[in-house]
Parts: C-alpha cells; structure tokens; sequence
C-alpha cells in the first residue's frame, strides 16, 4: 500500500537505466565513523565459540519480520483457511512436544529405575553372602560399562548432548542458535546417554537433560519437515521461521521440566523465569497446554505402572517426595534457623557454581586433547564415585532398626531406606541408605520426615562432603548431565545436618529442614525463585511450608548474588554465546551507537551487479546487507532496507537477471513465493558455493528490491548504546541499521548486531570506561 | 561525550545569532503529509473517557528515559552510595507494600467477619425466637445502612473507588493513568467501602478491591513524599518517574491478591499474567518478596488470632478452603463428567461477562444523573439482595441432620454450616446454609467435602440462578466490589450441581466437583490460566487435583474466547482507556506508520522564543514537541530531539531566557539539577497557567537543548503501523518520531501516540478496511 519501491517500480519498470560505473566501489566503501579498533569480525554467519572441547558455529537468529514486497503479497493473499491452518497446527504440536516429552521421561524414569534397579540387587545379594570384593567389582563394572557407553555416545556420536543443556537452551531462547545443538542425533544421544549416565550412579540428575529433550523435540516439529526422509506437508512450512521455532522450543523446555520433576505449574514458570528471553501472555497459555499434558501422561502411565511392572516409577504417584505428613508448626526460633540455613546455603551455592566454574575450564581443556580422552575422564570418575559409594558407607557404624518403622528395616532389596549393607539382621547401615541408592531414593530417604534419628550427624557430614565434590567433578564430564540432583541432594543432606544440629532448640521436622536446605541450595546456585517454589512445592506437596520456602528462597539467592552469577548464567558465558542481557549496562550510557559500530559495512545498490553480490557474500560473512537507493531510483541517495544473506541467495539459484539496469519487481513476484525464502532447517540452507553463476552471468543486474526488508529497525548514531541495546533486546532484532542525525551524508552509517553490544567488544574498544561505574 | 549539542553549544555559545524571522511561522507550520482525515486532538495531556458516570482525564505514562545533558550530566555525577540508596529503597518499598497490603487485608477479613458476623447472629437470634418479621427488618436494615455508608462514600468521597479496580491497575501498568485512580481518597474508600459492600451481603468480593489497595498503597510510597504534610525525603526523589512507579504498583497488584487469597505465588503470577504490560526478571523476583512479605504477615496475625477473638480469620490457617481431605482417584468417565464442566462452565463464563457488559452500560447511564442516583440504585440492589437471601431459603425443605456431621448441626451460630433457619431442632436448612452467610463462609459450605448430600439438586439449582443474576446486577454499582467472588460463588455452586448429577457414574468428591466448577467459571470470566490454577491451588491445598484443574480452565478458556474478551479487558474497552494490545491486528500490516499520523505537528526550534512556546503551550495538549535545528546551529535542518511539555514548562518558570538567539546550555545545567525535572506525583506538576511570563519577556529567547531527549525512539515513514506498534508497546512508549524515507525534506513527518494506534482511530481513518482480515 504504501511501498515505496513498489511503486517506484512501476513507475520505471522497463525504462534503461544509466549504468552508474561509481556503483561498483560503492558497495566496498567503509562508511566508517568511529575508530575502529578491533578486528575481530561482527555481524557474520559463523561467530566461532569453545563449546566444551568444541569449535561450534553459533548462528544468531532473527525475530524481525521482514516486511518485504514478497511478505506483502503473500500477506494480503492470505486466506482465512491458512490461518485456521496455523493456529490448529500450534496447539497440534504444543500437544505432540507435551505427549512426547512425557513419554521420553517415562521412559527415562523406567530405564533408569530397572537398569541401577538391577544393578543394586545384583551388589545387595553379593553383600548378603558376605561375597564383599565380588559385590564391589560388580557394583564398579556395572557403574563403568554404564559411564563408558553414556561416553562413548557423547564423544563420538552428538558431542553437543554433553552437560546439562539448560545453558543451551537459554542460549537459544536468547537468539543465539549454537550448532547442531538440538540436532536429531543430539536428542538422540542426550535421551539414552542419560539414562546411561543417572544408571551408572553419577551424581547427575535427568532435569536439565529432560529440558533439552523437551527442546529437540520442538525444534524437529519445527523443521517443517524433512525431504530426505519423505516427511514434508504443506502446513508444516508456517513453522519455517525463527518466531514460531523459539515458541515452539519454549513449550518443549517447560514440558522438560514438567515431565522430569511432574511439576505442570513448575515447568510453565521454568520456561518463563530461566528459560526465555522473550514472553507473551499467549505462550504462557500454550506452554501450559504442553505441560497439562504432560501431567496427564504421567498420571495416565503411573496408573498403568500402578501394578509395579515399571520399577520404582509407580510410587509416589505425581507427587514424588512427600512431605505433607509433617505438622508445619513453627516459633520465632524456627524462624532464626531457617534464617542461618537460607544464609549458609546461600554462600555454599555460590561456591558450587565458583568451583563447577573452575572445574568446567580444566575439563575443556582436557576435552579438546580428544574423544578418548573424553571417555577416559567419565571412567576415572566412575570409579571415583563406585569407591565413595560403596567405601564409605564401612566407615558407619550399624544402627538398630526403629520399632516404628513404616518400611521394612533393615531393607535388602535393590532400593529404599534402612539398607542393610554389612549389618547383621536387625541393624541398618546409614551411610550405605544414601550411598547405595539412586540419586532419587536417596533424595527420598532425606526428605523422609519423623524419622528425626534415622541418619548420624557424621554420617551426613560425610555424605554432604562426598556430593558436593563428586557434584562439582561430575559435571563437565562428557555425559547428558543435570544439575538440579545434585544440588538437591547435597542441599537436603546440609539441610537435614542443620536439623540434627538444631533439634534441641527446633520443633521442625528434620525432613521439612531437608526440604528447606534443597531450597537454599537451589536458590544459591540457580537463582530462580518463583519456579524453584512451585517446583518445590508440586515435588513435595506441603503448601503449608510455602512461607519459609519463600524466605529460604530469596535469602539465599540474595546472599549468592553477592559473590557471583547463577550457575546456567555462568556456563553460558563460558560457552561464549553472545548473550544479551535484560538489562543495559550503566557504562553503555555514556557510549552512542555509533561508537560500537565495527566495519568494514557492505551495502549494496537497488538494483546490483550479480558479481559484487558475489563477491559480497564470498569475501564477508555478513548475514544482513543496506540496500540503498540512489538517484534516479529516487530522488537523493536514500536506504531502501536491509536484505538477507539467506534470501540473496535464494534470489542468486533463481537467476532472475537482466542485462540492464532494471526493475524486474513483477518477474520475480511471479516467480517466487513468499516461503521460498522462509528459513530452512537448522544447516538446510543454500550456501554460497552451491550456487553455479556463469562468468558472463557475473556482469548482469538484479533487482534486490522484492527481497529488501523496506522497514529494518533504525537507530539514530548518537542514540546512546544502552538505549539502543534495550530496543535490541526487546525486539528480538538481528541487524539493526545506525541511520546518521544529519542529512547530506550516506544514509547508513553502520549496522549493529549482538556481537556489538557484548561488554568484551564494548570494553576492547573502550578500554577506559569502568564497566561498574 | 557523543551529544553534539553541547558540542555545538561549546563551540558558539555567547556569540550572537541572527534573528530569524521565518521561526515563528516555522512552530504551528503544519508538516502534514498524508490526509488529514481525522479532527480529533491525538497527542494532548487530557483525552476524555467516560468512566462509569464520570468524565476522567486520562494521561498517558511514559517509560522512556529521557536522556537529555541534564540527564547526561546527572549520569556522570551518580555516585556508588546513590545507587546503593536506591536498591536498598527499592527493596524497603517492596517490603512496605507487602507489609500494608497484608495489614489492610487482614483489617478488611476482621472488619468484615465481625460486622457480618453481628449482623447474622442478631437474625439467627430473632428467628430462634420466631420473631420472622423482626429477623427480616434487622437482617435487612442492616444490609441497606451499611451499603448505603458504602455508597455514599463511594459516590461523594472517591467515584474511583466504584468498581473492581483491576481493570484500572491493569490499564495504569499498560501505560494509561486514569485521573485519581490510585489517589488518597480512592485508597481510603477503596478499604472501608469495601469492608461495608461485603458487610452488606452483596454478592461481590474483596479480591478486586485488595489489588485495587495494593496498587494505590504502591502509588503512594511512589509519589515522592508529601510537601503539604512535610513528609519529603531527599531519596524518594528516585522514584519520582513512571518506570519506578509501574513497578512498584505491579509489586502492589501482586500483594493485593496475595493478601486476598492468601496466595503469594498465585499473587505473583496474577501481577505477571493479567495486571502487567512489561515484564523483567528482576521484577519476578521483587513481586515475589513482596507476597512473601504478605504471607509472613498473614501468618503471624492467623497465629495471634487463633484464640478466635478476630471473627472467623483465624480459621484454616493460609489455606482458606481446605479440600485435601478428599480421596483424588479417577477414570475416564469422571474425564468426561469434567470435560463437559468446563465447556459448559465456559458458556456460563462468556454469557456472564456479557450481560456484566450490558448491565454495565445500563448503569453508567444512570449514574450520570448524579450522586443521589448512586445511592439509590445501591439500596434498591440491596433490598432485592436481602429478599432473595431471607426470602428464598422459606421454599427450601428441612433435611434431617446427618448423624456423622463434623460440626455442630443444625447450627444456631452467626456463621458455618448446617443452618437450622426456621427448621425444628436436628434439621437444617440447605438454602439457608448458602444464602445467610458471608460470602466466604457460602463458598466454604459448597467445597465442603465427603457432604455429598448435604445440599439438594433444587436447592443448588435455585442459589446458582440467584448468585448469578445478583452478581451480574451488582457489579457496577457504587460501591468496590471484586468479581472473583461471584464467580466462584456461582461457579462452585454449579459445580456441586453437576457432582450431584452426576454422582452415580462418578467418583469423585461432590466438593472437589464444586472446586473443579469454580475454576471452569473463573477460566470462562476472567481467562487466565496459570496464575488461577495456582491460586486454586493455594485456596484449597489439592495439588493431585492439579490435572484437572488444568484441564478444566483450559477448556473454559478455550470455549469462552470464541464468543467475547475477559471480563477485565471489556471492561478496560468500556471505560474507554486506549490500551495497547500486545499483537498488532491484522490490518496493520496493510497501513504504514505515516497513514495513521494525525496532525497539526507543532515543532519547535531548538533556540525558541519563549512567547511561541507559551502559545503552543497554550492553543495545544500536545505532550511533546519535535525540536528541529535550522542553520546555522547545524548544517542542515536537522531533528534535534523531542522536549516533553512538564520539562518544558519548569524551564519556563526558571525564566532563563536571553533577548537574542544564544546557546545557553551551560547557564541551564548550573542552574538545574535532573531531579527538578523528575515527573511530579499525579496531578502535582506545574501547569500553564501557573506560569508569570512578563509581556517583554515573550520576545526573548530560550535555548530548549539542555532538555531535549536526543536520542528520542524513530521509526521510518514507510514502516508498517504493526511493526511499529510492536515497537511503541515493547518499549512502552509515550511518543514516536515518524521520520521521512527520503533525504531533503523536513526531518520529521510526525508524532505517533497511543492514541494513533487503537483500532478505532485506524479505522474511523480508513473505514474500508477489514478488520477481521
């Protein structure tokens, strides 16, 4: 309607226009302002990153609707059928990624629960016939085959699926696309890794990889299908754009959480406080279809496992600590308490995440040396944790069965509390009730409540050292690797010794001072809030506590800020993904947009040669190139918009050329559609040697002006930088065009991307300015 | 350090400039480019809308910040201890809403269970002693004094106060401050009419009005202090603009639900999901302290209440209506019986918040006629009331009580269950158990568990219809009446009505039917998802039912949107507030940013004369004023920035004017620091008319540098009005710069607001387009 290049075009289509011979150095010039200082390269395809041990590619990925005359066409033709189409086919798939995230985490929860189910019994009945070293090595071979085959697919098949995934994921969220990171191979390898990996005995947990399924998942339902394999339709092509992938991996990141901690409300609020960057009221409603979902998968399988054929799964039903049996009673005393928990929690999360900060940087360094050495560190610290394990628990004495006991003790079955260890009949070894366990059995027997005397004081010291360490080593090892587990089990064991230490002066239960321990630790290092309460409170079913889960909560997290960033925060700066911050830093004030602005900028004509695109796209990595009309396309020298590496070369593989200088806006119109420009799949696009240009082709013209985004998002040059970075932020931008103040000059002066707003780039080019100031 | 006009100011300042005479046609030249359809004012300080009866000024907020040199140099100056100041006062305030929120709820349950409770224990005594006309006078005596103390403070004090209130809190942190919607007056009658509505036996509820409280306590830790009562403080001025102030009243609307529901995490999503516009992490974090705040607050007041001299607040501790006592187990044909619950209870929902919406109509033309007006219609609602309560319960039969009753029955009290009315002793009568007792105490009854036959088919049959016709005929009237309430009220009822139905193929709980019925009516009302299923959760303490209650209120939802919009948002359209959705409508894509610019644009140079400032001051309500640099300040006309008119006018009353056209940006920043130019509190900054401009000083000139925002957000002429919605709402914008495409024409075309986005402005433009399209 109110294209200006359109009409322009019908105005001049099919009239020769004189061949400007300045046109050619124009699109080279550098409309540079301000120094430039760095060479480090900006606003490129491939920004090169240390993942782990990996060189990984990161693309930035692009919110913005380009509104070009291709989207208009094919937005005024739009039927209301297409549309129908596109809002049933995004509840279809909140639905599929809810029913698929669920069942991904019954099948984690049953393989997981027969696997070291198995393992157990196997040691359990070698202890009972006093065959000790046998019992050991069983217990060792098990844990090792187990590590060594979660390695192996970590190091050979989907390197990416190592670690947790949440940073990746947030990451994602944020805009910044890291390689292969949710790759099928990657889903493959980080579902059955896992279940190797928590089998094996680790002290890992299934969460973070269960948000990483969840968020594989969505990104296939969001490929629009696969050629290869036969698997495209016509509806699935709405999905091909970057918008409804991140809505759809949001969905799947909540669905992680909901189906690993069967926390519905949890998971909504996970996605909303850690996991996204950008939110609408409507995805807070779809993300709570694919969890409702995914609450009524659970329950459905926890009906049918109800009989006991699926291992552990079927207890607890959808509640899996419960703690609800405590009276909650407390005092001004009980208060004073959780204060000093909330407090102690707090710098012992901060100091988690300063060591697994450490940790992380010696391991990549070994990663790097290569796959065997990967596999090579998962087995050392599998025998590690076997020897903790099973050498411990001789250090504890045997402790005669309570008469009131509600489980069976001592218990010699794979699994449960009171095991029986070394102990003769009747006694029960503590240690052993921790150590011999799954990490969630043990969480259990923790959180277990009136059973005040169940766990020595030394034997939770014990036990709170061991995690803690084997927590902080574990992660960074090349396995599908959670870290809510182990802060949950080192926080309710601290929790639980805080209990036994203050039972004189507390009417507590020392399982609700375990359930408040968990917390401190999770606020200490996660930094969440609100989720981590409603996880907490969906784990454990004890509303009546949710006022100290709250205190516990913000007193730790509060007293963690001070020392350092949460732990998903750190790792996603170690990674290296240009992450953009919610909030602009004080020093980015005092600089302009201009200032940050790093060359050399690339721009092209309305109406190019093929060769400088060519020449363009081969000698820059550039992903968004200024279009800039000039006379007598229009009156003065004026910017048409911003066109796309991946729509240019779309454009290149039609070869709509034309000897002359002239508009072909109506030819290519005819010619393409609107979705052949969508965004292909992850590493599915044209790349630039695919394309097969004639040497004669190189000197003919195309009109870029049906492919040009006529309404890029400008910024004035003397805008300052934090202004600019919030509108950035905000918009979920890629490129944003830096237009001058003043007329009579080129009408760009630079393009910024999120590169430029990193404090690294900031600070190297401005190295005075006091980043705290 | 980029700020070409201090700059520029530098390098001529003192020198004189020539005297240009064209200027002063230059500020009412009217650079209107597209056709000036509309004559509507856009743009100005006071668009009028009609407010039930009143006729409210409504100004809208502005979350820019405005970075001009005296903000620079503000900046720069900042000390360390000055940010800490303010961190610290952010947290304090949070703490002191939370803490007067939670005091203000627990005042309103102890006013309102005493009052009630005086008022149902004098009937109850007159009917033991068959005085039946005598009971009727005093029951409704009592209605109608205390509704018409409700009314009149409502009409003579505080109109503001009528109402729910959400809708305005709602419409504030979108950015629309209705005139004295958050004052004084408004709090104070907001707190006791509301004890008084509810003490009278409407059916409304206090929820509405404790947000309405929470915001308004908010808005006046916001104002900056007090200079009439000396209540100033040199701190307070950080508050003193609108993104501190925003924030603080979501963390208001947020304790207001806490305190009412007694819900803090519910409280917090309910601020996130419905009440708030713009979200950020950090503000998740401060929400959440402060219901943590309120919940702490609630607890220790429930602790010294429970020896039970406050009424009935002291009964079930935090969680109000305690259904944990029911057996959570079903099959598919209870999925079934709840499936068809939730579409029906989203038909009831939509029908609901349509006929709220014709009543509503109905009654903003009464209420116009005056004062008395309101009043009298209040009585008359409360007569019809107290028949319906005192009449309708004769018709019911009296039910022999159940031999396993938990409580006393039939009961004589003021308050609970099992009402003995006119029935003999060991009968009860059911319709009487609802109707005569408090609103909260009805509720209890209905979700009252394992009392499947405690009410008859008819007797819920008949209550439903007059809860829910009595609800829909209240809301409007004079007095702060929530709708949370009524829609449980009716919702539970109709819920226990279908568990009747259908309790011959279901098994569950006639209670947990009546919770799951009550969620349907909320989800078909007021269409949230997350945070009512949370603040479910924490009203009744069943997290197994979470299933359910998911699925209910997302099939109410579902069904309920395709017939009408939330009750909040109607009304948010009925009252005439410009709210700014958060998607861009469909026809916006086919308009471009320049269609929907209405004029006359008034801009000023950037050394003005004081006497054309004063005029356009004057002539127009204009808000902000493009200002342009002509040569020779700069080399070509250039947009200098945007000045905002309260800037503006405490310019102008500092008088530093100069009788020739100099740069005087240095004489300003010494004489004014950035906080005389903080935004006062509602209704306190300088007007016009409060200026003393000599008649010889209207000549001079004044230098309008130091003050302009130079970096004010631009977008160009030819980009969709959908993406530039998108842009004003993420940024939460008061104005918009529309910039030319094109070099060599006036550097700016015109000013967008609010008001240029909404869709009746669009469309009374351009009448032939589709809306629906």
């Amino acid at each position: 309607m109110n294209r200006e290049n359109s009409n322009s075009g019908n105005e001049v289509d099919g009239r020769d226009i004189e061949n400007d011979e300045s046109s050619d150095s124009k699109d080279t010039e550098i409309y540079r302002l301000s120094q430039p200082l760095l060479t480090k390269r900006v606003n490129t395809t491939s920004q090169i990153a240390i993942v782990g041990s990996n060189v990984c590619p990161i693309e930035s990925l692009d919110y913005e609707i380009v509104e070009n005359d291709l989207f208009n066409q094919d937005w005024r033709s739009r039927k209301k059928i297409q549309i129908f189409q596109y809002v049933i086919l995004k509840w279809v798939f909140a639905m599929l990624i809810g029913l698929l995230t669920g069942l991904a985490g019954i099948f984690n929860n049953i393989a997981v629960e027969n696997l070291s189910g198995f393992k157990l019994l196997l040691t359990t009945n070698l202890m009972t016939e006093h065959k000790y070293f046998m019992a050991f090595f069983a217990f060792a071979g098990c844990n090792v085959v187990l590590a060594a085959a979660a390695a192996a697919l970590c190091a050979f098949v989907a390197p990416a699926a190592a670690g947790s995934g949440i940073p990746e994921v947030k990451a994602y969220l944020n805009g910044v696309d890291a390689y292969s990171i949710l790759a099928p191979g990657t889903l493959f390898v980080k579902i059955f890794g896992s279940v190797l990996g928590v089998s094996a005995g680790f002290v890992v947990g299934k969460e973070g990889p269960m948000v990483h399924t969840g968020a594989c998942i969505a990104s296939l339902l969001g490929q629009g299908g696969s050629r290869k394999y036969h698997l495209t339709w016509k509806w699935l092509r709405y999905f091909k754009n970057d918008r409804d992938r991140r809505d759809l991996i949001t969905c799947g990141a909540a669905a992680g959480v909901a189906a690993a901690f069967r926390a519905p409300v949890g998971g909504v609020l996970f996605a909303l406080e850690e996991a996204a960057t950008w939110w609408r009221s409507a995805l807070l409603w779809r993300t709570f279809f694919t969890t409702a979902v995914v609450a009524i998968v659970l329950r459905a399988f926890i009906q049918l496992c109800s009989t006991g054929r699926c291992g552990l799964f079927g207890e607890g039903g959808l509640i899996m600590y419960d703690v609800s049996a405590a009276a909650v009673t407390y005092s001004g005393a009980d208060i004073v308490a959780v204060i000093l928990l909330g407090i102690i929690g707090g710098i012992f999360g901060s100091l988690y995440n300063y060591f697994v900060d450490k940790v992380l940087r010696v391991y990549s360094i070994i990663n790097e040396k290569g796959a065997a050495f990967k596999v090579l560190i998962v087995i050392i610290i599998s025998l590690l944790t076997s020897c903790c394990a099973y050498g411990l628990p001789w250090f504890a004495m045997c402790i005669p069965c309570p008469a009131d006991a509600s489980v069976s003790c001592p218990n010699t079955d794979g699994s449960g509390n009171y095991k029986s260890f070394q102990c003769p009949p009747g006694y029960y070894n503590d240690l052993a009730s921790l150590f011999l366990n799954t990490n969630d059995d043990a969480i259990r027997n923790l959180l277990s409540t009136s059973t005040a005397k169940e766990f020595n004081i030394s034997t939770l010291f014990i036990f709170f050292v061991a995690v803690f360490c084997l927590g902080i080593i574990t992660y960074g090892i090349a396995i599908p690797s959670g870290l809510f587990i182990p802060v949950i089990l080192a926080g309710a064991c601290y929790g639980r010794l805080v209990g036994r230490l203050f039972e004189t002066i507390s009417k507590l239960d020392t399982g609700l001072f375990s359930l408040l321990g968990a917390a401190s630790f999770l606020g200490g290092t996660m930094r969440m809030t609100v989720s981590l309460c409603v996880i907490l409170l969906e784990l454990t079913n004890d509303l009546l506590l949710l006022p100290l889960v709250m205190l516990v909560l913000l007193i730790s997290k509060s007293v963690a800020d001070i020392f350092n960033k949460g732990v998903y925060d750190q790792i996603v700066t170690l990674k290296g993904f240009p992450y953009m911050e919610a909030h602009a830093e004080p020093y980015m004030r005092q600089l302009a947009a201009l200032d940050v602005v790093s060359g050399p900028l690339v721009t092209f004509s309305g109406i190019e040669k093929v060769g400088n695109i060519l020449h363009a796209l081969r000698t820059t990595g550039h992903n968004g190139f200024p279009v800039i009309d000039d006379p007598p396309l229009s009156d003065a020298s004026e910017l048409c918009g911003l066109v796309l590496r991946s729509h240019l070369l779309v454009l290149l593989k039609g070869k709509v050329f034309s000897k002359d200088r002239v508009l072909a806006g109506e030819e290519i119109l005819g010619r393409f559609a609107a979705f052949d420009f969508a965004k292909a799949g992850s590493g599915k696009g044209i790349k630039v040697d695919d394309l097969d240009i004639e040497e004669e082709e190189m000197d003919m013209y195309i009109d870029l002006h049906p492919i040009t985004n006529t309404s890029p998002y400008t910024v004035v040059e003397t805008m300052s930088l934090a202004k600019a970075a919030i509108l950035f932020r905000q918009l979920g931008l890629r490129h944003m065009c830096v237009v001058p103040k003043s007329q009579g000059r080129p009408p760009i002066v630079g393009i910024l991307t999120r590169h430029d707003f990193m404090p690294e780039h900031v600070l190297g080019l401005y190295p005075r300015i006091k980043p705290h100031k």
